[in-house]
């Protein structure tokens, strides 16, 4: 490389992540910027950026070839600037995957089992026993089959659930998933699941994706569970579904709106459990996000290939 | 056989069920008595009975060669007179396991992630977020390795977790269990755990198994779920480790006194969730119950070993 590589990391990093990222860098030039227009010229010479690069930030950084996010899912860094530079995106793809997947089979099991009419008998001091579901023999449908939904695919083959998936790319076969369809085919998916599960990054196409018709077309009584993005589930369609009851519940990690305002109807939804985007708020999935772009910092100062490309087409 | 055999079924049946305990009789005499003590000389001609024999009607019943108890764990049906006789007892084991590891799991999910957070906030339409924890990576000590042990250990792979046992006989290996102990082992056992899944059947041994010390050889902060019957942890010890923050929470679906009365210290304890035996109440449980007694219909009216049987000495 000609030019030296600078190198910016966006926000707060405790003392000991910058020596990390320092000794990963070996000996270029790493500067944390709590604000990455506070020294212009510094931005006009820096070649990365870690924390993503909001709308207009390019435009001053002419020198930057790497982006990268800290989420998983990269939506809100795809800038439209992003989207149409060469700049490589990067993120933290598959960080959170392994709590989303437990996150979703607490959800599931807590549906199927009505869990929230045990706590109440509890602050009741009620024994008060009712039949509930068995997730062995059900079918689970994932929409979305990424990370998460490979775990989780596999953690459902031990609860001896069948497993459907639908995937943009339909071809790729995962373990554990029976029979994998196209979104062109989600209708179909759809009505053989007992439990549907949303894992699917938000992108043009998938915003939107389960709206009314979608909703209708998922078996009367059958549960949702979304864990990746808000906005992919209509949520006028949603909240009629349940309010009908044409569908069994829902429990909602993921939401249009974050935070969920108060006056939001989806807080007392009926069937509804509703946590605060927190699937993923582990020490392991900042860990592994950390060790993410680590490896890519010293890729990045090497020449090499940089890992979790965002394929900006795609969208994720 | 010289003497015709004579099936006595307690309770109530529905007249599916009728229909198909006669049919596995193949033509032998089934009778459904709501009590055992109407008609003496029934009772004197019978030659098995399902639903358990209470103490003292085995003394009119000098036929008897088999009682079978609807139950898993086959305790409640294991009187000193059914103990003491000839006569073959039968259980249900193995019934349940599969919803109550379901159950187990949902239990360890909501103690680790603290779900009773979400529910509080979201009853109260707050948006806050928590860090909490990963089952993955996580040991897990099964105390008790039988259907559901198996079952759950399984499971337990599929999160990522290392499974530890502690059964009556360890030199039995359980896929996924990668080291057995013996009971002799206990605390060695309990040291190693992050969570301790309760899956023993009760008997003279494993009551009051997990008492003050055991419970203060587990980790500091550890999770304690019971899964099969009370009585095997020792409640006042439970309830100081629970007040004192040794224990960081427990889940309990069996307790010692059935049904939990409403003074019981449990139902306010800190960090504790309480199911009242419920963990296996689904449809699938007495429909696998029910097979089971009907394939042992068969093979006692064709004379064949019949399958579940107690070993008496060992309790379960």
């Amino acid at each position: 490389m000609s030019t030296p590589e600078i190198l910016l990391v966006r926000g707060e990093q405790p003392p000991e992540h910058r020596e990390r990222i320092r000794a990963a860098a070996g000996g270029a030039r790493v500067e944390f910027v709590p604000d990455l227009e506070e020294d212009p010229s510094l931005l006009a010479r820096a070649t990365a950026i870690a924390g993503g690069a909001p709308q207009g930030v390019l435009a001053a950084a002419p020198r930057v070839r790497w982006v990268h996010s800290w989420a998983a899912g990269p939506d809100v860094d795809l800038t439209d600037e992003v989207r149409s530079s060469d700049v490589v995106l990067t993120s933290s793809v598959g960080n959170g995957a392994i709590p989303l997947a437990e996150h979703a089979m607490l959800l599931m099991l807590q549906l199927d089992r009505d869990s929230e009419r045990w706590a109440r008998a509890q602050r009741e001091r009620r024994w008060e026993r009712h039949q509930h579901g068995e997730l062995a023999g059900a079918t689970l449908g994932l929409f979305g089959v990424g990370h998460a939904g490979a775990d989780l695919a596999a953690k459902a083959a031990a609860f001896h659930m069948r497993v459907l998936g639908c995937r943009r790319r339909p071809s790729i076969p995962v373990p554990h998933v029976e029979a994998m369809y196209g979104f062109d085919q989600l209708h179909t998916f759809l009505a053989q699941c007992d439990v549907v599960v949303v894992s699917v990054p938000s992108t043009a196409t998938t915003r939107g994706a389960l709206d009314e018709a979608a909703l209708r077309a998922m078996r009367p009584g059958a549960h949702l569970v979304c864990i990746s993005r808000g906005g992919i589930i209509d949520d006028a369609a949603l909240l009629r579904a349940l309010h009908d009851g044409h569908l069994g519940g829902a429990g909602l990690d993921a939401h249009s709106l974050e935070p969920l305002p108060e006056d939001s109807p989806f807080w007392g939804a009926p069937r509804t459990i509703i946590t605060p985007h927190n699937g993923a708020t582990t020490p392991g999935t900042s860990a592994r996000g950390f060790a993410y772009y680590l490896e890519n910092v010293a890729r990045f100062v090497q020449g090499r290939d940089l890992l979790r490309v965002v394929d900006k087409a795609a969208g994720y």
